[in-house]
């Protein structure tokens, strides 16, 4: 039997020590052994850079090794690997280009750098001749990047869907659980801490965006502006959906999902509360548990899943990143990500006329006759065909509650017909829009 | 922006040109732009090594390409990655020993290979300097093997489960969803080509064991002997089965199950018919998809559905694997595998004593006064614990069909009861056995 390799020390500076980096700084310490004999050789956390070094923290980290300076850190030349777990995207930003020019490796959970940043980072990663890892940026633990860009590396990608935010998913979960309204379980949940004290970013669908833009330029090589993802959040569904969904075995979810039509060269990417049916594995996946379903066009569906986030989640994924990065230190493979990634693009995002759903639409309307008549004239105005039709008494004394589902239709034809609608006196409130996923039509 | 990186051919040569072998050499084809982008040099299948070289095969490979001599294939030269995708052990083995010996990287989906002659592969790969990719074998394209040994690098995994064999899910979702009884669905399986002719492996539980015992060893290090491993197959279950399956909100999967007991140093690995609750995602996987269940101590519960089988899914496999066998060439990485994987095996075979399960038995049983009385004494002797009772008529007159259902209680009692009622006359056939899974007691 051969010598097991040995390798010289990998030093390790984390930019952060909230709770990923704690977990991070904990399971470097405790799985040391492990790590080395699976790495074949150490990997140290030999400093981090807080805002406070003397401020208590849940783990013990010795205070010679913390420093409040993260852009000295990361230029630091006793530093191979630097993990930034400061998020935001402004500070975070100027660390890692530090990191990157120094010719470092980047290791980051924080997904809103990465979109909006993204490609600035990469280009810095092949200037310096340094990497990026990120796996822990999107659906925490779930190994879904090392997937997409090297278990399905054979494979071109028609679908990919995820439910990509915990918070959204566990509020949905116990919506349908409890009959609660949504106002009450968003204060459970913030309770619980599965909510954040501002809790847009989650249940107005940003942070999914995020994620469903990191997959979209990992499975397609182009970057996707933030903007022209199309974007709705859970704050509006009521009762009124849940029944809906439960009536027809359907569960609601938060669903980012990023199309690509390659005959025509399109993509499309959007974030939206999705009928899903629950037959499907995606149908299944409740509480704070992150999915992602990836079609390829060799391997056929594939699912992944996994907690999506919280500490040791995505420590996991942050110390699979630090190993990876340890094999490259080591080797320098040459890692698809160092193709420019341009390269891959021979797609353009889909114009609204493109892209095709069946639609969910739930209306607000004046009880009152000849309602129902002019609600679908509007549609078919648009040629947006129902397919079926559910009334019954609203909240208040003189309102109707009334539910179509439509035939396939595109995106355009709904947006107008959405418009119309706005205009029309008899509907009382903003219309409550998803799209119903499946083979339904 | 740098100059994309442009490394020379990496050749790969196929032993076996059969159902997978021609998916393989198609896709390497079909893909070689968007693989030579993505692995900064292009991949080229130059040779493939065939019994019959003139036989008629759905791709077209010009004919210089073939030989008929896998072993001279095995130690050629111009091959830098030989897949051996011959099946068997007896060939394969000699061409996998020749192609380490030279040096080469081994790329295989041959699972009863590697289950059998697995340390010598390995063995051989630290010794000639070369590497084994094998993401194949176990779970088709669902890229499982990379997962566990690079994604979750970070974890030790206490339980790990699986269907792993499509052929079986497939045949018991037919029995659920049909009312049809085993040998009826077996016919059809075998006209659609979804069994084999001999059906034994599938059905029998061979194969299974095969990717269990592969996935053991990636996990804690050790390869478990084929005859320890519990097994049991999906001959014997019965519309009986299936019912009380469904009135208490189960599936019956085939489910491969490795357990480690971190404390006491134990391992167990089994396949087994299995009660699985139906609102768990395990038993929402139908058809022919395989699914892992992975629980990692860092990151938690994960799981991966995708296609167990089929020329496609494996070839998108294989073609992982060969992408990960480029990027090693490049670089020479130290993978995980080269450290000798006894040294993470402080773990021994748990003996049955130490093996918990609740257990589920359904006994044909003469239709008598006091037969019951025999039974559950049976039971109560050996301190295993009832917890429900179904009783029955059985399919021939004078018989009972009665179904017990345990507390948790181990294996060695278990074995200790059926020995029990195998000897009494009240018993008219060999009892079928199944597990229960989920948190039942």
């Amino acid at each position: 039997m051969p010598e097991p390799i040995s390798n010289p020390p990998v030093r390790v500076g984390l930019c952060g020590l909230g709770v990923v980096g704690q977990g991070v700084w904990q399971h470097l310490d405790s799985k040391a052994g492990t790590l080395s004999q699976r790495l074949g050789g150490p990997v140290v956390p030999v400093r981090a850079a807080v805002r406070d070094p003397a401020k208590p923290r849940d783990i013990v980290v010795p205070l010679e090794r913390l420093s409040d300076d993260p852009l000295a850190l990361a230029v630091d030349p006793e530093i191979d690997i630097l993990c930034e777990l400061m998020g935001g995207t402004g500070l975070a930003r100027e660390v890692s280009l530090a990191a990157l020019g120094a010719g470092k490796i980047l290791v980051t959970a924080n997904k809103a750098l990465l979109c909006e940043h993204g490609a600035e980072l990469f280009l810095a990663a092949c200037r310096g001749g340094g990497q990026i890892f990120f796996e822990a940026s999107v659906a925490g633990g779930i190994p879904i990047i090392k997937a997409l860009r090297e278990g399905l590396v054979a494979n071109h990608f028609p679908i990919i869907e995820g439910i990509l935010n915990g918070t959204c998913n566990y509020i949905l979960t116990r919506m349908e659980r409890e009959g609660l309204e949504y106002p009450e379980v968003l204060a459970e949940a913030k309770r619980l801490g599965y909510a954040e004290a501002d809790e847009a970013l989650d249940v107005d669908g940003w942070d999914s965006a995020h994620k469903a833009v990191i997959l979209a330029f990992l499975a397609h090589g182009i970057w996707v502006p933030l903007p022209r993802v199309r974007l709705n959040g859970i704050r509006r569904l009521t009762q009124d959906d849940i029944a809906f969904a439960h009536t027809f075995d359907y569960r609601i979810k938060l669903l980012a999902n990023i199309r690509r039509d390659f005959e025509r060269g399109h993509l499309a990417v959007s974030v939206w509360p999705t009928l899903v049916p629950r037959r499907e594995v995606l149908g299944n996946v409740n509480e704070v548990y992150n999915a992602v379903a990836i079609t390829g066009d060799v391997v056929g569906p594939t699912v992944y899943i996994g907690r999506g986030a919280g500490r040791d989640a995505t420590a996991s994924a942050v110390i699979s990143d630090i190993a990876d990065a340890v094999l490259w230190l080591r080797g320098r493979r040459g890692l698809p990500l160092q193709t420019p990634p341009e390269a891959e693009a021979a797609c353009e995002l889909a114009p609204a006329e493109a892209i095709e759903n069946c639609f969910y639409l739930r209306l607000t309307v004046e009880d009152a006759p000849g309602v129902l008549a002019q609600i679908s004239s509007a549609l078919s105005a648009h040629h947006v065909s129902i397919a079926s039709v559910l009334q019954r008494p609203g909240r208040q004394a003189g309102e109707a509650c009334l539910i179509l589902t439509t035939h396939r239709t595109n995106q355009a034809a709904m947006d107008e017909t959405l418009s119309s609608l706005g205009g029309l006196s008899c509907v009382l409130a903003d219309p409550q829009l998803m799209f119903i996923g499946g083979d339904l039509d």
